[in-house]
């Protein structure tokens, strides 16, 4: 069993909250949208992603005989029930922000319409997917936006949170306008390029690092990049410059050197003097080692002469906003809006469009989030892309996502592209239409205590 | 395919260092160990997790025909390095902590002896596997010694990173000391106690609330936890009073409500005296929400009678120390003790044990790291788990692994109980012989540079 395509990767409520609505024979149709209610406090704007791999779970939900055994052995649930879940496939359809939007809080980045039960359980593993994948490329595209035209490289898998995390982490984080990643089984599933060279084991488990390097570079005669701070830095830097006449008469040539520790930017000038000065100048530095968007964006800033980096955990981890505040909320069911007025959660009510308005350099201006029959000038960001549980279209490429993403962060108001809390957020307007919607669920729910006494 | 049991869930370096191993014939023993550099700031002590899944993956590593057939095609690599990989198995050794011991930095939680090839392709997983589950127990023991004898309960699938995530945080919270999960698959893949009642949208695709507390309570009439803030949380637990008569004639019992916003201290004192003065003193009272070990702290010092909490992204995602600092490195080679001594990176060489020493009364006094053939007194913390290898003993049961962290929790001195970083921190000690063997290999490293050059 693959258990990332398992129905039972859910809430145990979704479980429960099923089993009474068949009782009670509540399939109505059902609209649920995920949405992010608050943006951490450093992040300007969200890029959505992880939509291929929802869809790809929708189509394919369906319990296994091992499944619906353990759900009979439960003891929670009645054989009628287990019948039910057994003929249960998603049937719905789904509207959603293509892969590398641009996204703000309070805007659905995706819709689903379906019966209520089916609408219902897929709830947690669609956030669990779209929440991890658009954490990670709006991290990563942090990145980007302050270091244009490096090369950047996924590190991360190692301390991701588990193997799915690590790679879905290369996907969103390649699609966001990184170079590739080191993981190689996300080369394997996505064609992601791949990228990797040596660790300080290899330096270690060599007498002498010269050996360590000559052996590597024998084996990837033109595209070694040499570890070199496993002893001596600047040492290393000079060893190589010694090594290299030998070398290139074997038809050796040093591609690049990476750093992992030390002061990057004193480093990485010594060591640019040190090849330029051996002859070495189209050898290419590459740092790693603790990086982030803060540290490249210093780094850069500084005039450190490196050419691409690796970002490992804090790329994977989202480590200085580690999650969104992501949610999936009925807002509509039996054809009657819904919302809920939670203290501090409330969420508006309908079915939603966003429409996104540029100035006419093409730059984002601002957004309407109003109901889905207020047609509007701007452009749609929800599109159909699932009806009757079957995909619209085959999946998007990767340079299809990748061009969109590029694209959105080129139209990205200069106040947003930094790494701080723009001091005027980006400006998302609530149509008067969904205040008065809002309004009218509120009425007709103050009118309800009466009635259910 | 199931990709999280996949030996291309490594980086590419680990495969280009093979490449280079096979070809230079270096398959000599290594020893790498896996240990934690630094503590988060507010860490006083870690729990060390995964280790179950790190020998499962250990004992199933093979290559199968689509992964060596990505490996050829990748054009990185010849067709002898192919041939080399599907041979390949891992064959080696492991000692270990077990599961639910605590442990400190510098502590090897976890020592690989094998062919330098085996040992180097695994590290990526294994790190995986272990910082992560590490983690989760690490931030659930921090509710528990907070929160003794309160339900505890992992809700935190949806925001986990990924379908591993959300498993694996199941598991690490369970052993933990955590009461159960509301993931269902880990109900269903370990017998982990699985919770769940009923979200918003239940209650929202009701008309009323008191339809949609009476239906679900109809079909857990021993068993219905009521979630009452969807609208009005004090409105409902009166409700629920009102309701309560006409229930109990039909069989129905209310177990419990759940609070999931607002100022949870003020209203649990609220609803509790309305359940009581209702004649539903049994009815229990559970708060989800936003909750951490740091709110629960506080909630319960302001006496706020709450008998259960969920906790979820905050767990899942250990939101206050998204990672550790977790690394694996090259200790040995070929007999001789190997280190790394990049700036703020240095390790310390050779194979490892750590001795415990605890006071009379049972508290842990402080460790001792030492190499392995320096018998010292004090319990020996790693002990071999895989031998040629094969597991040298079955799983061991959950049960067993939450009772050995339970009597650890139990032994922490009190200065390490608290959520914020002691003032002085658990004491662990390196020894003369430890230090010794560090200066051995950087004077033999000293006289390297000449014989190399």
């Amino acid at each position: 069993m693959n258990p990332l395509a398992s129905p039972l990767l859910t809430d145990l409520y979704q479980l429960t909250m099923l089993h009474a609505y068949f009782t009670h024979d509540l399939r109505d149709t059902a609209v649920f949208e995920l949405f992010v209610r608050k943006m951490p406090e450093r992040r300007n704007f969200m890029m959505a992603a992880g939509l291929e791999q929802a869809l790809e779970f929708l189509e394919g939900l369906r319990f296994a005989p091992e499944e619906l055994e353990w759900v009979s052995g439960s003891k929670l649930f009645p054989p009628e029930f287990v019948k039910h879940l057994e003929a249960l496939r998603f049937t719905g359809e789904v509207h959603a922000m293509p892969e590398g939007t641009l996204f703000f809080p309070d805007e659905p980045v995706l819709r689903v319409t379906a019966p209520l039960p089916e609408a219902q359980l897929v709830e947690s593993r669609l956030i669990n997917l779209i929440h991890f994948e658009t954490l990670v490329a709006t991290k990563a595209a942090r990145s980007v936006l302050v270091a244009p035209g490096r090369l950047l490289v996924d590190f991360g898998l190692r301390r991701a949170h588990g193997a799915e995390a690590g790679l879905l982490a290369a996907r969103a984080s390649y699609l966001a306008g990184f170079t590739g990643t080191a993981t190689v089984l996300a080369g394997q599933q996505w064609g992601i390029p791949v990228f990797g060279t040596m660790a300080h084991s290899f330096v270690e488990a060599h007498d002498d690092e010269a050996s360590a390097f000559r052996r590597f570079a024998q084996v990837y005669p033109h595209g070694a990049v040499l570890l070199i701070d496993t002893y001596d830095t600047e040492a290393a830097a000079a060893r190589i410059v010694a090594l290299a006449p030998r070398w290139r008469e074997q038809g050796i040539r040093v591609k690049g050197v990476r750093l992992d520790s030390g002061d990057l930017a004193v480093l990485s000038r010594s060591v640019r003097r040190t090849l330029d000065a051996g002859g070495l100048a189209e050898a290419t530095i590459f740092a790693s080692g603790n990086l982030d968007e803060y540290r490249i964006r210093d780094l850069l800033a500084a005039g450190a002469p490196i050419d691409g980096f690796g970002i490992g955990t804090s790329l994977v981890t989202s480590s200085d906003a580690p999650f969104l505040d992501a949610v999936y909320k009925l807002q509509e069911y039996a054809g009657r809006a819904r919302r809920k007025r939670s203290t501090g959660k409330a969420s508006w009510p309908g079915r939603k469009q966003v429409y996104r308005h540029c100035r006419d350099g093409g730059a984002l201006d601002h957004d309407v989030v109003t109901v889905e029959e207020d047609r509007r000038d701007g452009e749609p960001l929800l599109v159909p892309v699932m009806r009757n549980g079957r995909r619209l279209h085959a999946a998007e490429s990767l340079d299809a996502i990748r061009a969109r993403a590029a694209a959105q962060l080129a139209r990205l108001p200069a106040r947003c592209r930094g790494l701080e809390a723009a001091k005027r957020p980006y400006r998302v307007e609530l149509s008067p239409a969904l205040r008065r919607l809002a309004d009218a669920v509120d009425r007709q729910a103050g009118e309800m205590p009466a009635l259910c006494r």
